[in-house]
């Protein structure tokens, strides 16, 4: 392996899109590591071993804190967020001029795509990546010549596609410098430095794509993190930690994996691909389909967990909770339902930085933050988000977005008259209830 | 057998007093066929082969669709729906002056009673039949005098009832023509020509009583097709289909009946006399009592399902049915209570055609038309009914009936002001909660 | 031991502040016995016979009732209910001027106090017991100089503490007369008679305190039944009566003690210290926890009750029922939850009389008189006081008290719009969402 090679890691975007989450997109965990963690350790056996992520002030000091042995990983924060060019200038002093591969923080994809870029890089040639599309998407399409790149398109239009293959940020320069003086002589009034760079450099210089056509699961918008979920479980290996207590009548069904401490009460089914994370205890009669759930949560009785995201320190009670994101230390009171399904079976739409974006799911319930406590017996209607440190009272059906630090009481209107009648014990009527 | 005898089914009526339901009385299906296709093979198991059915223009075509071998069913449209006499008038053409028994479509009596007018018919003498009844009902009265019918008299009033029997449509007339005569030569301003007819009928000829005194089920009102299901499930047969998957620690307690491909999951119970129908899937920690439910239903996750009629493909999600009837494709969210109690445990009343009317229950739930969706944490109350294809919102208190082609939704209001306090992980507190 | 001796039992007061309960404080049942008469049983096992228990016109015919053969008891209605001088000079009448033990109704202690007291009474010494305490408390303290009473300090606020001694009331007096003198002699504005008639006394002879520092559960507030409650199951003792039904997967964990004639329905878990009471009924798939159940209770299907006092003829469906007092004959409609624990987490407070007194909890639930309904899918908030005889509607959030004799309905408003698309079975849609 290029022993010289640095992977540009680009950490240092702020996700307003991402919103409610208030968790960086890259240190967003899944499987108990942040999912930036994961794409290193991929590198890392694909046999790459120098990175330097770029971070923003927000996020620099818990990136810092990630450590591999295997791994050289050094991190400069981005002067400037949000631009792609500005973040490989800011990373360049620490490539020394030598080979760079520019990759996204957190985007997912197939460990075969990572032994592809190692074998491509040995050539020494500039690439980038394009993934194969069957549909159309608002993404930057690639335009070829021969298996050659021309350009990036970005959202062309449905119709209008130059070619099957969208841009994935895995760009290799073999001289890192060469490219950086492209970003020098680009020139642009928008927010597209780096791809206006990179145009006029494959106009100097032979660009290859490599097209993949495997998993590729982003972190835009909040409900993402359900996609990113899903293809992360689907390689999940099933396993147990130390000091588990699983009772009477569980039923583990599929690839389960249960940390350490884990308890799971009576009665209570696992349908993998699920996660449960150390210290977690699973009450009785629950059932848990398809899930991440963290550490140190307790479902309580009777609770019903399908398709969901559940961060640490969660705790439930006899709910519904259907193809939510809850991102940690949310408590969800007794009979309160996180709804994923709309009357109408339609498409659920979500509102996104003002913008009313369809989700191309019609089954997504809730987006809670973190720091969120939800009373009892309430609703929360499909594709809700709920901003962090909020309380949501009793009773109530919550069908728009809740902001950060919100206090959301009901106002039932209820009246009490006198009751004129005398309550007896019909014991039969009771009991024939039976 | 006389070869030559007709039964006269009258199917021809329009039941407003059904409401809300669509489909047509003598066509709602129990055990997974309509009615009246039950009633003609208790017939035909009597010796019975000749059937002239009078339909209405809108049931025509599904009637029609009938089909026994061992059975010549003929079918007639009734000109003038809703009267006995001009349903009888319309059949005569296919009577062609024989022996007939004039019945109703979709009434149940125990099979016992078809064996015994089998033997009456053979005399050749015309009858009816009436039931002992032990307290008073707003139905016909027969007067007799000795073991001949004299009269009857309609709804005479609680304390003037003439005999302890009232009149049940199995009415045997060993010369149709002449009966007909007397339809012609009747005169009434009401709607009671059969009766005027019938009256007139028994000055002239000698009419005998049968009386009886087992089971009769009519279809009236919406709620009387609980009677129904009860009286069907009594002598329901226990048994599986093929293709039947029971998951562990499910129990199954007295007579039940599961049809083909039908699933059923961990830790439910199920309480004979119930049906489950083809395809139908019965999610765990269920518990199914007293029921009938259709084909491809899928009750979930913890459904409590007592003493309720469910047509096909319901589907339901940790919900609480009693005594209710959903006639099919009715969806009810996660939490939902169709409730089947007063609070002071009083006679559930109801609204017909304008009319308030005792259902003569203090137990009784929903009554839901076709194509409803519900949504979650929803509360349906005793006696309420809800017209077809429509919507029903979240965490609503429905009390009153609603109409067809509805969407029903909640204006609950609730206010969202700053939360100022910190949100924070109490573990302690929530570990203690457990 | 001294046949002369009498226990004086002051069951004469009027408990306002145990409002919502209608039941007499010393008449309140734990483990199927009113309390007084658990604690007259302890004085029987350490050897005491007589007792004169000072009523009211109110619980006087109920405690009249109260047998014992090993006990003679005798019941003296007090004229001016709530002054415990007033109570004594009531039962002096009784006592014969002999030695008499002033003690409360209802006051649980460890039965080593018993003992104690029996052999301090054989030095005919007049004693009082004074209970250790660690934190302030609004109630009397004893001044000693070296081990004598000098005097009892109400309320002398937190800081000011004389002793870590609080006056419990097992008052030894060798010469009832004596004592009664001094009562007659005592003057005072408040009402602190029996107080002040005690100060006089400790001037004139030497009285002596016993130290206690074990279980001490007075009954003063409503909540004070749970402590009362958890003290009581703190030594049950694990059995089963007559005629006990415990269906398949059923778990007993822990001291739990089932009367005669209970049913426990499948899938069922009960977690002691629980007790549950004669001709009770425990559903399927329940969790039942640290809980009281009494007689001819019904839990439905799906309960859990956790930490709570359930009095007889009580029935539940599909509830949360935590850290709760149902007094009895209270109906709970399914999907119904009486929350115990706010959205911050704080203490939870009660209003007592017109004042708001703090509970000293955190986890507390509802409070709920004899005789009263509840609908389905309502919420009771923590530490709400429901008064007897009242009806509380469906898909409620009851956020404060609801006085005797209420009908509580809600008035929660839904608008019926027309729903213009059609209502279709997407049964795809519906069977991927199993």
């Amino acid at each position: 392996m290029n022993k010289g090679l640095s992977i540009v890691i680009l950490a240092g975007g702020i996700g307003k899109r991402f919103y409610p989450f208030v968790t960086d997109k890259s240190m967003f965990p899944f499987l108990d590591e942040p999912i930036i963690m994961t794409n290193i350790r991929k590198f890392v056996r694909a046999g790459f071993t120098r990175f330097v992520i770029v971070t923003n002030d927000t996020n620099d000091k818990a990136i810092r804190s990630l450590r591999l042995p295997e791994a050289m990983i050094e991190t400069v924060v981005q002067k400037n967020p949000g631009g792609m060019a500005d973040a490989v200038m800011s990373a360049s002093p620490h490539v020394l001029g030598g080979p760079m591969l520019v990759v996204n923080a957190e985007d997912v994809v197939d460990e075969s795509l990572y032994t592809s870029l190692a074998s491509r890089i040995r050539k020494k040639q500039p690439f980038v990546v394009g993934r194969v599309v069957h549909d159309y998407f608002d993404l930057g399409y690639l335009v070829l010549a021969s298996d050659r790149l021309v350009n990036i398109v970005e959202k062309p239009g449905r119709g209008n596609e130059p070619s099957n293959l969208v841009n994935l940020v895995f760009h290799y320069f073999p001289y890192a410098d060469n490219f950086i003086d492209y970003i020098k002589r680009a020139k642009t009034t928008r927010d597209d430095l780096y791809e206006q760079a990179l145009n006029l450099f494959t106009k100097a210089f032979p660009v290859s794509v490599i097209s993949y056509d495997g998993v590729w699961s982003p972190l835009k918008y909040p409900w993402h993190t359900l996609d990113m979920m899903r293809a992360m479980l689907a390689t999940l290996k099933p396993g147990k930690g130390t000091h588990v207590d699983i009772r009477n009548n569980v039923i583990l069904e599929g690839p389960v994996r249960i940390g350490n401490n884990v308890k799971v009460f009576e009665n209570t089914k696992i349908v993998g691909p699920t996660y449960i994370g150390d210290n977690t205890i699973i009450g009785s009669n629950n059932i848990i389909r398809e899930s991440m759930i963290g550490q140190h949560c307790v479902t309580g009785f009777n609770t019903d967990i399908a398709r969901s995201y559940i961060g640490d320190n969660c705790w439930f009670h006899s709910n519904y909770i259907g193809d939510s994101v809850l991102e940690g230390n949310v408590g969800v009171g007794a009979g309160t339902v996180l709804a994923n399904f709309r009357l109408d079976e339609g498409e659920i739409q979500s509102s996104i930085v003002g913008d009313r974006v369809n989700t191309n799911r019609n089954k997504l319930g809730a987006m809670i933050a973190r720091d969120v406590r939800i009373g009892v017996n309430t609703s929360i209607m499909p594709g809700v988000k709920i901003g962090t440190n909020s309380l949501i009272g009793a009773g109530l059906v919550i069908d728009q977005d809740v902001p950060e630090h919100s206090f959301c009481m009901g106002k039932q209107p209820f009246e009490i008259k006198k009751n004129t009648r005398k309550v007896t014990s019909q014991r039969a009527a009771y009991k024939a209830k039976l």
